[in-house]
């Protein structure tokens, strides 16, 4: 079988062709412009690669529910000419496939669920801390949806006590993201957070406030894995202050090894490395190609 | 069918029989005391009452990994005598038929979706608002496990700016339940929630606090309703009060009518008023008869 893959990221975007396996076989990457140019790439990509099904990871906030009039468009961003665009539609038309969609982050979620760091694993949250947060969400064996999706980037958080950055969420301000995806912190330091040394205490404080999340998340829907990715997430030195901070937070009340001995295990790196995202978007199209079947 | 429900809480028992339908037959309520004397009452009740099925809705935190060797117990609760005790075990020694196990909040928000307030959703998630705080959570048609079970009342929550109590959860201090919960109440305000006039500015203040947590909740989850029950809730003048809250944290940023204009139809008082852990648990004895049925 061959399965086409579209990780659809509101800075670029990567189409693929891979198997049931999880095998991506080949790829393309090419930056986001305005939707009737960027999905000509699409399917100019696609055509003549004969795929079988594709599955669509896309930012959003996207229509994820069936039985909307919406299903398959980006909803309100603010990126030019996206807003209210029929995506999936778009590709229906031009591909005669079954397929799979869902927000980017819930793809990388159901990615890391099938191929990664939550193989095996009935539940998992997948935060993206890059030039926004986002946050994916599989729960009990199902990509999770709702009322829309999960967006949990915009929770708010304690401030940390050193920190006077007034924020930068256009909505919220001192939101989580306001305070702690990438820009937010090149806002806060005057310098991209790539170039600040590991050593810098630009670090510890982003630590608090990705700490408070994922201690958030583990409260409210205590899943088996927590999976931090995104560019920020590059700095490995992240993941000890991050486990130090929820432990922190929880402060001995969840009563389960993976947080009192074996954090390092629990809250991790994607399995699938910056694949996640294309991989989860290949998971889509199996998915979509068995449902098909029957 | 006659199905046995339930709901086993920190401060009472209440057992019932009751049918398919979420309908309660009969239904009696004592104290809770030490296991053993609690649970002798609770099989006397049950003998001879020919339940085909029980369901447990149980305070916590309790083991409800199908996989663990002490599935079924409560685990560490400082509740004398309860911490470790085999509550699922001894119910199974004393009556040979289904067995349906989860948190009492999972189970009134079970209850919620199949009889209550979230009938016909896939999702929800329960507040209950009293001694403490806790959280059930119906995801995609199924009660949340995962590493444990949620336990959302101990998420950190913003300090209102007018208030200066220090909080009272033993873990966390001014964590939601160390701020927000029916013994919080008291504390800061020297009177029992219940005797405080509806104008009061202590429900202000709950309302700041449960509003962050509901909106964290939402952004999280996206469930398709939010139920708020628990003694404190019975100030129904908290729930325009929480509305507000919610659409002021949140700001527009999650573009649903849900939530933009229909918030008095989304954040709601449970549907089986204080029935709901009851038929909870009821709910989770017919699923446990339709289970052994196959
Ligand atoms: N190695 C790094 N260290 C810290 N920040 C980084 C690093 N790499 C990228 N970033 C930041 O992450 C953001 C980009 O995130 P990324 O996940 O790569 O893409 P996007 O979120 O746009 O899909 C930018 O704000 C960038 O400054
Ligand atoms: N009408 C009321 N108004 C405000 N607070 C109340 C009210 N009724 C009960 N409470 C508070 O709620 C708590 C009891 O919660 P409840 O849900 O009834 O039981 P529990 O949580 O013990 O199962 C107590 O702290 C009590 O002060
Ligand atoms: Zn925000
Ligand atoms: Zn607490």
């Amino acid at each position: 079988m061959r399965i086409g893959a579209i990780e659809a990221g509101g800075t670029k975007f990567i189409c693929g062709i891979g198997n049931e396996e999880g095998e991506i076989q080949e790829r393309v990457s090419f930056p986001t412009e305005h939707p009737e140019q960027t999905l000509s790439q699409v399917i100019l990509y696609f055509r003549g690669r004969q795929a079988d099904a594709i599955g669509i990871g896309s930012f959003g906030p996207i229509d994820v529910d069936v039985s909307s009039p919406r299903y398959g468009c980006i909803t309100t961003t603010p990126k030019p000419g996206w807003a209210g665009f029929d995506f999936l539609g778009t590709m229906k038309r031009a591909f005669d496939v079954p397929f799979g969609w869902d927000t980017d982050v819930n793809a990388a979620a159901y990615g890391e669920a099938m191929w990664g760091a939550a193989k095996n694993l009935q539940s998992c949250v997948y935060f993206t801390i890059g030039t926004g947060i986002g946050t994916g969400v599989y729960v009990e064996g199902k990509r999770v949806h709702g009322l829309v999706h999960s967006e949990g980037g915009h929770i708010l958080t304690r401030r940390h006590p050193e920190d006077d950055f007034q924020g930068c969420c256009i909505y919220h301000g001192d939101c989580l993201e306001g305070m702690a995806a990438g820009p937010a912190i090149e806002q806060r330091w005057g310098t991209k957070g790539s170039e600040l040394p590991a050593d810098h205490p630009a670090w510890a404080i982003e630590a608090f406030y990705i700490g408070q999340a994922v201690a958030s998340t583990i409260l409210l829907m205590s899943p088996e894995k927590v999976i931090l990715g995104g560019g920020v997430m590059h700095q490995e030195q992240l993941f000890p202050l991050i486990h130090r901070e929820v432990q922190r937070n929880l402060n001995g009340y969840v009563q389960h090894e993976a947080i009192l001995s074996e954090i390092e295990q629990y809250i991790v790196a994607p399995g699938l490395g910056d694949n996640a995202g294309l991989c989860g978007a290949l998971a889509l199209g199996v998915d979509a190609l068995k449902q098909r079947k029957g």
